[in-house]
């Protein structure tokens, strides 16, 4: 049985909270760990966010994000780089054990696909040595299909892995998000194969109709089409023990009051992923 | 080389002509082939439409569309596999050597992916002796995933023909259709393997950002993110001979002229298809 003991809020689930209520609705709702994000951390000052955290005895389950380093050599590719070495060193300083990566779209007029792909690997090869001197572990996110133009060019979890696997498994492992994933019929096959690789598992729902804006189509669990149960019992059987995030892109969840998503949060997870 | 001689007009591009008004536009055009819609021909009568497009001299590439049977068995399940026995009638008549298969989402209230995608292989089951005497083949088209909870819960073209070949080559094959399948990392594997199992071939753009109706999010060529020649080429390689539809979904080329729209089509086929 996996109980609210391994739930996480990743923070974009209460998207206008800053990181210290954040961590504050943490504590009044009985989840123990938490999944930051750069900007609202930066906000509140990546040190003080770090004591913070510290204090109230959360774990921090993972930083959201790096990545965005499909781009073509040159400037733009450089400063991708230097700033996911700034996301590393955030995670360092903030005791988060993976940065999540999304790795970026086509560049801007470009239609070449494998190309992008390949840029991934390039990507990896110099964040790897950084990322394993501060201790944090990248974390390969494959995006849902709808955003392989724009978002992220790793659509499946065996195209992840295939990539990560070029690496040790402690420098790269994949995020299993049911959002991206569940569709795949290659799903469990995939995240059995993950294994040790796993290195992130966050949940959120597949609502239909999508939003205008498909960014913000993620649902709270039991909103729409996803069993979880199977998914969370797929990752435990692969021997993946981390902590579960709960991470909604939706405009409705983000206009209601932090608190009330957080209870229901709490109350779906355990009924839907726990269940 | 690949001209306009293997350049069909899947109706739905012009999607406010009648039947007749659409086969006027590819002669006008010089469009030697039409891949009809169920919809507009039984409005023209199918009788009349199949003697109009005889008339005319062009061949039909593909009827659209059948499939929507992942219901669980009873009424409303029998009454879709019904109404997919009428449709290969009309193929029949009309002188489609496919009916392209969309195969339906999950049942409302349904979370049982496994269970709708296994309903397809009974559907197809009892279809398949039904089209063989008809002589039209069934084409099951993979969706992209993003319609995988309300369209179609075949979702990779790997996934299509592990299901078709369990049938006879001649009676199942499969829809190569860009819009849906070029994100794939596995989609030029799967076109190889696919070989005589490629039943049609469809192209449209992926565009970004999405409309808020993603049913109407294709794109004409040249207007999106998809590299077309290479996907060609491998259909070609595969050995595919057939007619080459263009299949647009989206208000705004709705909107326009449908003879500019043609116009604009046979342009962009040459340009990015053939190029």
């Amino acid at each position: 049985m996996t109980g609210i003991e391994r739930l996480s809020l990743n923070q974009k689930t209460v998207n206008r909270c800053t990181a210290p209520e954040a961590i504050d609705g943490c504590l009044a709702a009985g989840v123990p760990a938490i999944g930051l994000w750069r900007e609202p951390v930066q906000e509140t000052g990546v040190r003080r966010a770090a004591k913070l955290v510290r204090d109230a005895g959360l774990r921090v389950s993972s930083l959201c994000r790096g990545g965005f380093f499909t781009a073509e050599e040159g400037p733009r590719r450089r400063a991708a780089l230097d700033d996911n070495r700034r996301a590393l060193d955030e995670a360092a300083e903030l005791g988060a054990p993976c940065l999540v990566l999304v790795v970026g779209g086509l560049p801007d007029g470009s239609r070449d696909l494998p190309a992008a792909r390949q840029r991934v690997i390039g990507a990896l090869a110099e964040l790897a040595p950084y990322a394993a001197e501060r201790g944090v572990r990248l974390a390969l996110e494959p995006m849902h299909p709808v955003y392989c133009a724009d978002r992220g060019v790793l659509s499946t979890l065996g195209q992840a892995l295939a990539i990560a696997e070029e690496f040790p498994t402690d420098r790269v492992g994949v995020v299993v998000d049911t959002f991206h994933v569940w569709w795949d019929p290659e799903v469990f096959a995939q995240i059995e194969r993950a294994g040790p690789r796993i290195a992130s598992f966050q949940v959120s729902d597949w609502i239909t109709p999508l939003p205008a804006d498909v960014l913000l189509g993620r649902g709270m669990m039991g909103d729409g089409h996803i069993e979880f149960a199977p998914l969370r019992a797929a990752v435990d059987a692969a021997g993946y023990r981390g902590d579960i995030e709960v991470e909604i892109f939706n405009a409705d969840v983000w206009a209601r009051e932090p608190g009330e998503v957080m209870g229901t949060m709490v109350e779906r997870y355990l009924d839907t992923v726990c269940g």
